[in-house]
């Protein structure tokens, strides 16, 4: 009983740091890093620069927390879609698709303002590294999982990483312009490589 | 005779010229594009801030000219050490390699800044959307020629291009920390995986 009236209040700050959240990294992705400050970001959530300044205590833990639990969340609608998928012929296709729009929509977007200010602003630096190196494995873990691959077979992580990078590459080259058509015909013809590559 | 007088001054405005543009993509790729002033590329180059602005009215003019010169250079050394190279095994992993090189290098660091602050600079943003696609066109053809392979051929054209991409991808990964054993495990098994598909 003496734990019910907590919960409302619980649920509420966990609502206001989700907005927060989502805020964040819409914001990165909009206008970039310099003009995304914890003042910008909780008026586009609106919530009180006091209440978001109680969550975060600085931009840079803000702007980790966001990134992390939105790759959290694209991962888990990745895994989500991919369980629905049939297997066979289109599968893989549908996947690195999947793996293409996480990679070109907002979330990549924000991230790479986060990187960039980072590789010349050393407490930044420290703090974006531990999240990469943590976002990079989530990533991979999830590809292997959908892709129902095993990383102990020789050739297969190789294989997995470097459709990852490509998929961050494709999602740069969609940074300044709409690189959709052709993105289109890599992913088609590179999940026809990844077939014949991968064993199954 | 006539025309001798002039050379000496010709030569000396295309060395500052150069000095100028290696100097704009070494700032950015150290500090930045917000600290990447048109006086801090001159004093970087030991060139006079007058003598700079008669080169480059504008910043977007310098860094614009900086990142195609210094593609042209590198493209072309990739193209001479490849003429080196010998025929069959080895050969596609050193192309790989060396095109790894270029995307970890200060060269595309400073693009990368440069396509960042693009991303939310609108016109910045039409100026450097026609040096990437220039610049993509450039490393696509130079990739096809090293690889002597024929984009006629299905396939081959999306092969390459998907590997311009994963090769961005590495210069992504590569920003924040060193990821050379990485990068050197995915040139060496993706080398192998192109010597599979592509038709020579």
């Amino acid at each position: 009983m003496s734990e019910l009236p907590k919960e409302p209040q619980q649920d509420r700050s966990r609502a206001t740091r989700q907005k927060l959240l989502e805020a964040a990294v819409e914001s990165l992705a909009a206008v970039g890093y310099a003009a995304t400050t914890v003042a910008v970001v909780a008026a586009r959530a609106g919530v009180s620069r006091g209440a978001a300044q109680h969550h975060f205590p600085t931009r840079a833990d803000l702007f980790a927390a966001a990134v992390e639990y939105m790759t959290e969340v694209r991962l888990a609608e990745i895994r989500e879609q991919a369980a629905a998928l049939p297997g066979g012929a289109g599968r893989t296709e549908a996947i690195v698709s999947m793996l293409a729009d996480v990679y070109t929509g907002p979330l990549f977007r924000a991230a790479l303002h986060l990187w960039v200010a980072a590789s010349t602003e050393e407490p930044l630096r420290r703090q974006i590294t531990s999240l990469e190196s943590h976002v990079g494995r989530q990533a991979h873990r999830a590809l292997l999982e959908v892709l129902e691959v095993d990383e102990r077979t020789p050739g297969v992580r190789e294989t997995v990483q470097g459709v990852l990078d490509m998929a961050r590459g494709l999602g740069l080259a969609d940074l300044l312009t709409d690189d959709s058509a052709r993105r289109q015909r890599i992913v088609h013809h590179w999940a026809h490589l990844l077939d014949q590559s991968l064993p199954r």
